[in-house]
């Protein structure tokens, strides 16, 4: 049992026949020709040699499909991942120096036992402190980022850098310096992988290819522009004239790499591995999620967090470095019709036999086409409109959006994660803080209670009672106390004061604190302390209390039934009186 | 109007008369002669000469009566915020220094002008972050600090620190040292002292005096003990033997100190004043609300941020250090009958009146008393039964309890309320992550839906009720989505999925994104999604968004609604059931 808990792959195992077989291997060739470029370029945006980002697409492959949930996720470098690895590298060792290398290598290590750990301890809720619009601009800002990295290749000069604000001075400075010939292998790679995202599909389909194919096909736009690259660079000799391309690719099996124990590189390198980790499992299980829903599967996070662990570990122990569950290869994946985990071991064979025997027509491929593939995925997640719609449905979600992308473009990713984070608990506790409250009365014919400022409804001079919509904790227990004194200053009539609590999920020691703040207040003024429409389970922590012994007043099951008690007189004849005819209508479900 | 705002003695001062004038001047009286040992006491505590507890006990309040909306509350020096002053700048200064005394004049400036900004600003808020389990771990810790840092006047021996770590082994090295006569005087004033707490009152009573009176007179003590203990200094000559007095306190008006400009020295008191301003505010608040309670008046929280901040700048200005609202002497204050702030501004003559005239008396005044009374006061405040009371209401709250007294006593103040509101913050959104919910069915004979787990309830298998009991939010927005998910896939014969919002108070966009996502997936699986019971303003937000255009399903204003049109043969037929006894018992208000 414990073993099929953390190897999924028994399960799937049993019942594995020919024919899944086969639709694995036709989708493990198509992702793996999808992979080859796009590994090279990613370990050149993370500033790492080529074959660091094959080596990256083989063993963690295999340790996903042993551990994995998701039956279409493709593991591998991505490029919000590798621009975070060169960010956190890049701090701690001169990027070309073999410490490099080993520092991404701890890096993969460090992030493979940070998520085997949140795995084994189910600590994946971790996960929920980046709010959507902390990731969305996340993704917005570090796409900007990366494009902007990637310009340098294809102007071929010099310009290093890890925010926007590095980036922008170095290039504007260097720009006459642009190699002519380079810039425009760049230009023409950008402007056919530009027209292959948009034109290439109509195109096949005009030539008589079924739609599903001619999806697939035209997503394997940057192989025909790396062939072509390849080509003329070969037959034009460019790479003698000074057009930079990614050189000679050592060929063979990944090296086995077990990690140098340092610990004060593992220390400087903890906090950006544990980002790594949390962004990249984000990032995964919802690709694995999408594509899981598609067919009715389950995807387990805790699970997902193990295999992710396990393929940093693969990625850290054989030459590569950090990875995670990529978007685009996913889901040509599972467009390709990979049925299982195996689709994804049968990649990294695929790749392996790349880096034995395809590295020499490898070295000749242009930088600038490598970046240009990178800048065209990239641009693909900028998403403006989404800014737009996240302003209009909240000011406070935008806010620690624009935090993110401010703070990432200015200062880099560690900073704006950091930032947007911050401002989404800050703006969270603000809102919790002042809770939508009510005075309610009751509406005539009826045993309802509604807002007095918004409804026709009658309430006693004696009995004042406030509905309370939202949980009492340390962050709204003083505002609560607050509005109470205050509303009882104002109304010196009043003798009984009665919470209504339907929408009250929860009482920490804070809001408990409060209520018997009130409760002894409240007795000092001379007013009794009720409460109606409390849930069993709040009411089940209160019992743990003393409170409920020290209540001046009772905890009425309904409101109606507080006011039958309270103000007999006064409940009874409204609720004889003739109902609002805004009730009645509502009441046969005609308005909101 | 804006001026009646922000000067509330204009409102309380048109009306003052000479019953109020005998009432506020009797309790000023009282109030000077406990605040005369308690602000020489406070003084020794933060390490500083003790004529500036007077100068802190002189202008501030004279401060605070012209723009404080207590009618009750006596500022000027306290122990926690004394401890923390001393923490503080002695990390920037060398104790019995001048630059000593300049930082506490800087910090006292500091925090004046952060609250003046709090309130200005109305960010009261941010003193929420503080929970009730954070507060009350925090005095109970820093109150043991406090005693412990006394023990070496009792011993009359050096040992500093500011952590229990750092105190402890000094004390242990050197109490061979201790001197007899100060041990003697120091333990006898700590006897009379605890005894003057408990024993005092009653006896009084029994001699004839009033309860009140005895009250009153009782809480005096620490007067007694330092008359007593002057004389017997000047009767046996003890200073000249070795025993530590308080020494020559310079007489006279408190000096004009406008504030050096020091960036350096402003940046590192920066953050400690913060939280020196926050802790002040929250206890003084306290106190003030629970006076003004007791007579059914109201404290204006920004406004109490604004009259701490002028007391603060008014201590920076005039020699003294940082002040707030004391607890033990606003109650004297109320129960010797104060009226108005005017008390305070005679309690301020009252002190300049005693650093006029008293200081030669003084002088000869046994630190080890003064001692005592500060570490009978603080035990006072130390409640080891409320840690039992959070305990048992809720473990998390007790955690961040226990995280705040280990860190106040292991590393000092300011690391303790941060790792205890960083914990509360993180236990909350765990808290808040998993939400409780509830597939829900129809209970027969009614048009009410419960929890199927914990009653007999009709559900149809082909339409699907969850019930959600908290605002969605990016904390639980992806636990709701897999719970979801897995409802959905262990159910294939699922068509509809209702999500029932009656306890949603707030959707945020990690939420709209959940829904979105939610929608989209459930599609892809063939399953219609509908909403029911979204509260109004939640509906609002949704149609500011374009959610409930690419909605599968609807939005029922009620889940029998709901169920009526997606399972009207079922719904009819549970309805026309015979209920269960327990509905109709519930009905009549007859169980919970």
């Amino acid at each position: 049992m414990l073993l099929r808990r953390y190897l999924p792959f028994l399960e799937w195992a049993r019942s594995y026949d020919r024919a899944t077989l086969a639709s694995d291997l036709l989708a493990a060739a198509i992702v793996t020709i999808m992979l080859i470029p796009q590994s090279l370029a990613y370990a050149l945006l993370a500033g790492l040699p080529p074959q660091v980002g094959l080596y990256a697409s083989m063993a963690p492959l295999v340790a996903y499909a042993l551990f994995g949930t998701s039956r279409a996720l493709a593991v591998g470098p991505v490029a919000v991942i590798s621009l975070m690895t060169a960010a956190a590298i890049g701090r701690v060792a001169e990027p070309g120096s073999s410490d490099y290398i080993s520092a991404a290598l701890a890096l993969a290590v460090l992030s493979g036992l940070i998520l085997l750990a949140l795995g084994l301890f189910r600590l994946g809720a971790l996960a929920n402190f980046l709010s959507h619009p902390v990731i969305s601009g996340f993704i917005f800002a570090s796409s900007l980022l990366i494009a902007a990295s990637q310009l340098k290749h294809i102007l071929g000069v010099d310009a290093d850098g890890h925010t926007l604000v590095e980036i922008a001075p170095a290039l504007a400075a260097r720009i006459a310096d642009a190699d002519a010939l380079t810039l425009l292998i760049g230009l023409a790679s950008l402007a056919f992988l530009f027209w292959a995202r948009t034109g290439l599909k109509p195109l096949l389909v005009t030539v008589g290819i079924g739609p599903r194919s001619a999806d697939l096909l035209s997503r394997l736009g940057p192989i025909a522009a790396v062939v072509a690259a390849i080509g003329a660079t070969t037959l034009f000799d460019l790479d003698a004239t000074g057009v930079a391309v990614v050189g000679a690719i050592p060929h063979g099996l990944p090296p086995l790499t077990p990690p140098r124990i340092e610990p004060q590189l593992w220390a400087q390198l903890a906090g950006p591995a544990a980002l790594i980790s949390i962004i990249g499992f984000v990032e995964s299980v919802s690709v694995a999620q999408t594509l899981a829903a598609k067919k009715r599967q389950r995807i387990d996070s805790d699970q997902e967090l193990i295999a992710l662990g396990a393929s940093n570990l693969a990625a850290g122990f054989t030459g590569g470095y950090p990875v995670t569950g990529g978007f685009a290869r996913s889901v040509v994946n599972f467009d390709a019709g990979a049925r299982t985990p195996a689709a994804s071991a049968f990649t990294a064979a695929g790749i392996l036999l790349a880096a034995l025997y395809l590295t020499p027509f490898l070295q000749r491929l242009p930088q600038a086409t490598l970046a240009a593939t990178i800048i065209v995925a990239v641009l693909s997640l900028v998403d403006a409109r989404a800014l737009g719609r996240v302003w209009r449905y909240s000011k406070s979600d935008f806010a620690a959006m624009a935090a993110t992308i401010g703070g990432t473009l200015s200062f880099g990713v560690e900073a704006g994660v950091l930032a947007g984070v911050i401002l989404s608990l800050v703006l969270h506790i603000r809102r919790t803080s002042y809770p939508h409250t009510a005075v309610v009365g009751q509406a005539p014919g009826t045993e309802h209670f509604r807002n007095m400022e918004r409804h026709k409804v009658v309430v006693s001079p004696e009995v004042l009672t406030l509905r309370v919509d939202e949980s009492l904790y340390f962050a709204n227990a003083r505002y609560l106390e607050d509005r109470i004194y205050k509303l009882i200053a104002e109304r010196p009539t009043v003798k009984h004061f009665v919470l209504m609590c339907p929408a009250v999920n929860e009482i920490d020691a804070s809001g408990l604190e409060a209520l018997e703040s009130i409760n002894e207040r409240l007795k000092d003024a001379g007013v009794t302390f009720h409460l109606s429409e409390v849930k069993g389970p709040v009411m089940d922590r209160l019992q743990r209390s003393h409170f409920l012994e020290r209540l001046t007043g009772r905890v009425f099951l309904t409101q109606f039934g507080a006011m039958s008690i309270l103000a007999p007189e006064l409940t009874r004849r409204t609720l004889t009186a003739k109902p609002e005819p805004q009730f009645l209508a509502e009441r046969k479900g005609l308005v909101r």
